[in-house]
């Protein structure tokens, strides 16, 4: 069994991005820039534009932070939007979710200019990633087809059951995977709520991409030998051994599924830093306009 | 065994869109207008664009057709295009594909007006179908999503399973098949070339959906008794019994497989009626502005 880990690749990525944005320096362009707009007070998302921000100033990038409190309109909203669009030296920024009720969270998404659109939500992104065009792939399902990629675990012909139907993670995820590309070029099934005898699916399964948010759902009687297991689930549980009295729990008994596989991700540590090296990556490609002119 | 009549299924859709224009005529309203851009002469767009205005004339739609010589440039496509996006009596419109090798076929399709896109090729609307959003729906999967709906077939949870994963086919109905509706619900397993054991997927499947283009590849024991099958292939193969010297051949062995199945579409008179009609239904809900405001 060998452990993914999420945390060495994104380390690895963050440092390779801050080498090409040096050269870019050095060859007289700017730095890349990536905005946030943050609503309100919420400790999760304060917690994420943090970790972005920082993720920012490692890989050599500039950030700015846009505040809102929790009252602000959507017009208010759409006008800070229409000026990042419009705002030249801001290659692409983020709307970080979820918003306050009275903002319509899908019309917020779509005022962003696609070309900007680093978080992959726009439908155009959505639509060109899932006909197999050059978009902004979004960050958990471009950091589990890094992680694939860098451990060089073969896709092609494989049984991948996804987990999950979410517009985040499973459906995307689901895409890529079946694509004529590398890694991709499996067999892939998408499993959820309806889904009847989930396990059978799972059983089959060489490749298992667990995204349901249902902490140590996927048990050893589940898999079979030599599975490589991708574990997208991230749910706080109670916990004594921790100062703060919780940690974090994947989709994945990994204590007893672990042993089985031939690669697995673990929780935390696993998908987890990658989501934001897939930010970083996509803001590095819109700065350099390779998805977009 | 129960034969899906997709002709019937059309023929009564097409009174149905008849009568709403009616009603919306007599109402004061204008009728819907669709457009075709036809380039060339190729005999199989000829077709299709003349069942279109047929198709048309039938709901009590006005039709447009622009045609073009195979030397028309690309620049001049794109400013018919313009006009056809700002042309406010036009409806929807479509440019019928394939184009000429000189021509950038997505950069085509990515100009028309996302909310005049018909065909619902543009990327706005594959997003947002995958999103689960309203949108256009291109024809063939809407055309199978109306079958599936009219014949009541159960769908929910059911193991569904769709061989090919093109851009106009394949994916698009699988999208569909996962979205939590009706229909839809369904376990969805994509397969294509790469999928090893392609029997194994098909015999455990409660519904195949074949858009492989292999006349013939579904056989007898490739499925269970019961199964539900929409046949979507459609290739010409020579045949001794018409005047023509061919006849449409699907990708399932109809003869031996129909008697296990609990329904199945033919070929011809199964998917291939659904799909003009589902052009006509996406033009009348642009002409109501069902979709987009």
């Amino acid at each position: 069994m060998e452990l993914i880990d999420g945390k060495k690749i994104a380390d690895a990525i963050k440092q390779e991005i801050a080498a090409e944005v040096a050269q870019m320096v050095a060859a007289g362009g700017k730095k890349p820039h990536l905005a946030a707009v943050l609503v309100g007070h919420d400790g999760g998302s304060e917690t994420y534009v943090a970790h972005k921000v920082k993720a920012c100033e490692q890989c050599g990038f500039n950030s700015t932070v846009v505040r809102f409190e929790d009252n602000v309109t959507e017009e208010e909203l759409l006008a800070t939007i229409e000026k990042l669009n419009n705002d030249t030296d801001i290659d692409g920024f983020i709307v970080q979710l979820p918003l306050p009720k009275h903002i319509d969270e899908q019309k917020i998404i779509e005022a962003i200019d696609y070309r900007k659109d680093v978080d992959g939500f726009h439908p155009v992104n959505v639509g060109r990633m899932s006909i197999g065009l050059p978009c902004f792939v979004s960050a958990t399902p471009q950091g589990i087809m890094e992680l694939l990629k860098r451990y060089e675990i073969n896709t092609k012909g494989a049984d991948c059951v996804v987990l999950g139907r979410s517009n985040i993670v499973g459906k995307p995820v689901a895409s890529l995977m079946m694509q004529k590309a590398m890694p991709g070029d499996a067999t892939v099934t998408v499993c959820h709520s309806r889904t009847k005898d989930i396990k059978e699916y799972c059983r089959r399964a060489d490749i298992i991409i667990a995204a349901l948010g249902s902490p140590g759902f996927v048990t050893e009687d589940m898999v079979k030998d030599g599975v490589v297991i991708i574990d997208v689930g991230t749910t706080r549980v109670p916990s004594k051994e921790t100062k703060s009295g919780f940690r974090l729990k994947g989709d994945v008994d990994f204590e007893h599924v672990a042993p089985k596989c031939s690669y697995i991700t673990p929780v935390p540590g696993g998908v987890g830093p990658m989501t934001i090296v897939s930010l970083m990556k996509n803001t590095l490609l819109a700065a350099q306009h390779k998805i977009y002119k």
